[in-house]
């Protein structure tokens, strides 16, 4: 019996770990085009900025440790070009084939270039770690003055606040009217805000001009699942542009799976497909996938979207629906924003601002975010505990919630705002 | 219609106010035994310490803003001490009588004075803001170089703390093996390594000494709930010795409340009786009593016992039960413990502890505690929030927390664990 999957990262690698638990006797190959598996793409920017000196920091094993220790083949450079399910076999790009039982794919999203970038040798993305050596080299060699970042999503500010920090004058086209693909307009103002402070100019709901006259472009204008192979081959493409899969990661044809960035799950307030590529995701969803191929029956709830980006010194998350996304998603919508500080004032407590969002008729919390210095993580990580186990507002509301002065305050923010959202239910 | 309300920290502040601006033609009286309203006693010790600098930077609120702003009228040095239900009056110490439809009891607890220290000079408790004066002078005037704490509980952690960075040479006592009242070798093992480490001499399992032969002696022997006024006038006492109030927080008197430190309520994980006299409890309780007290009908849906404490810079937090708190609750239980870096080596990850521990039958998380020295408290949080859900270990694992390389790893140490805890499950 024999498991192949394709695509070296998150998704594939936690798929293939999970597999091999199981199953000691699977034999498992893992097919990654690229030259390494196993980095944290989402360290990119931090390598940009020099928090993190290497590649090798970003990347968690070597193929040898998946060889050795787990018994899992790991084929770098491999690219696969077709799957023929009939046959239950893929086709690589060298011509050669690979039968396998089960097959699950996590080959990812790749970054949208728009076509006028496509020959500009100032245009750059940031989506794989080849990407990020050719853009470090650019900045020490070219030494460029100006940016314009195109793409107000969690890469482009995470790279706008880079570039910033690296001295060059900074520009974030975003063609909505909407960051971080949020449409919420306190979380859309406390960044504008804060992107002001920090030297940022941005032009919201402006299309990038087609030569922007820039030292350098960063194109972070969004991904697209990796999706042609499969839908080739006759695997269901859903609404999102993802592959479509059931609870247990499974797609239309039996035995072969999907996840991490190419696939779309569901949310887990409106039950809804949705597709957010997102590093976390890829590797719970993988580790089901895995579980699923070898032989058991586990199922990936789904996710709320949580996201946390940093920049500036500010942290904005945010977790399930907006207003606006709620309202759109069927529910009527309370929405409660607070500001209060996150500790005593003698512990030197910053301001945080909070954002609760419930459905007035099951009176369910549904979505919030948080924006602040300290503690955002923490509290963006208790809501969407909170939308997991699916709680009332009330509920939430009196959250035995952890106290002591140096590290909160006896009613946290998130439970004054769980209040004010009570009094709107009433 | 008038309320009265016994107590003016937490709890009964809490009420009076909910109760307010729920019937805003209510009469509302509070009555303080003491001089002072609405100070965070949670911060007395942080006084000791210097970083709060006066009582009054733990004060919330004063008289005057009640009455102003809320019309709600507060007489301190009010001490109660007889309830005549019958009559629907209270009686003061000074002989007055106040009369009351509605009453909510939220008289508070007090601190365990071992009688062998009643007369001693340099034994001290620290419970009031009059007490924090008192030990302060002491400290100042009379510069003691040694001192014994006695009990390892909360207050008596952190007091060993604070006298140990103002410079004196502490034991800390503790005539049980478990630390911060948890039955729980994992978090007693971790806590005892550190207060080591911070050059602070521990003897467990140790009654304390009648005769210490320290220059300061600090009580931290735990707390006693005021009942006995209560208790005379017929209102029932629990097993754990404090009032006894259901899911309203009604006592068994008809319109008679108790909410705080002198009142038990119910486990949210075991669903039984617990008193755990705690300033955040004592905050969303009152508001319960004051909402029924004004004629509204809110439940109040108990606690998972959450508390953090911070010494010498290690943050040690729990939820819920221990492994063996929990099999004497009649789980049968699993525990998985972790330990793991909180962010990536790049961003100077901190190592953290985690201990999950679920119930075998239902596989729920039932409890788990968190050390480190970051991201504590955001983390039991987290898991007091999966309390609240009955998430099982399962759905758990596969909460979509938040990840960006500046706050977390990608698998944060609350899922490995719980995943190591799913394999303990199988």
């Amino acid at each position: 019996m024999r498991l192949v999957v394709v695509g070296g990262v998150a998704a594939g690698l936690s798929a293939a770990s999970r597999a091999r638990r199981i199953d000691p006797s699977l034999e498992i190959v893992v097919l990654e085009k690229g030259e390494r598996i196993s980095y944290g793409a989402c360290g990119l920017p931090y390598l940009i900025e020099g928090q993190a000196k290497s590649i090798e920091q970003l990347t968690v094993y070597k193929p040898e440790f998946f060889e050795r220790e787990r018994d899992i083949r790991i084929r770098t450079r491999a690219e696969v070009t077709a799957i023929h399910h009939g046959r239950r076999e893929v086709v690589l790009a060298d011509g050669d084939r690979v039968k396998y039982d089960r097959l699950v794919w996590a080959a990812g999203a790749r970054p949208r270039k728009p076509p006028e970038y496509k020959d500009n040798p100032r245009a750059f993305v940031l989506h794989t770690d080849r990407d990020a050596e050719r853009l470090q080299a650019f900045l020490n060699e070219k030494r460029p003055q100006t940016a314009m970042v195109i793409g107000g999503g969690y890469i482009g500010l995470e790279m706008a606040g880079v570039l910033r920090a690296r001295g060059l004058r900074v520009t974030l086209c975003q063609d909505t009217t909407d960051l971080l693909n949020r449409e919420d307009a306190f979380l859309t103002g406390a960044l504008l805000q804060h992107l002001h402070r920090c030297g940022i100019e941005v032009r919201m709901n402006t299309r990038a001009p087609s030569e922007p006259g820039t030292d350098l472009v960063l194109c972070a204008a969004g991904l697209q699942p990796n999706t042609a192979i499969p839908a080739e081959a006759g695997i269901e493409i859903g609404r999102t542009g993802a592959i479509r899969t059931n609870e247990r990661t499974e797609t239309n044809l039996s035995g072969v799976f999907a996840a991490g960035d190419c696939a779309e799950t569901a949310h887990i307030v409106s039950g809804r497909p949705v597709w957010v590529p997102l590093g976390t995701t890829a590797n719970k969803m993988g580790r089901v996938a895995g579980a699923n191929a070898a032989g058991r029956r586990e199922r990936f709830p789904g996710i709320a979207g949580t996201s946390i980006v940093r920049i500036g010194g500010l942290g904005v998350a945010l977790t399930g629906f907006s207003e606006l996304q709620a309202r759109r998603e069927g529910f009527s919508p309370a929405v409660a924003r607070i500001h209060g500080p996150d500790k005593p004032k003698y512990f030197f407590g910053h301001g945080v601002q909070v954002e609760l969002v419930a459905d007035r008729s099951s009176r369910r919390l549904v979505g919030g975010c948080i924006v602040g210095e300290e503690g955002v993580l923490g509290r963006i990580n208790v809501i969407a505990t909170a939308l997991a186990g699916r709680l009332s507002v009330e509920d939430f509301g009196n959250v035995d919630l952890g106290y002591a002065p140096p590290y909160a305050t006896a009613m946290d923010p998130l439970l004054v705002a769980a209040q004010q959202l009570l009094r709107l239910l009433d």
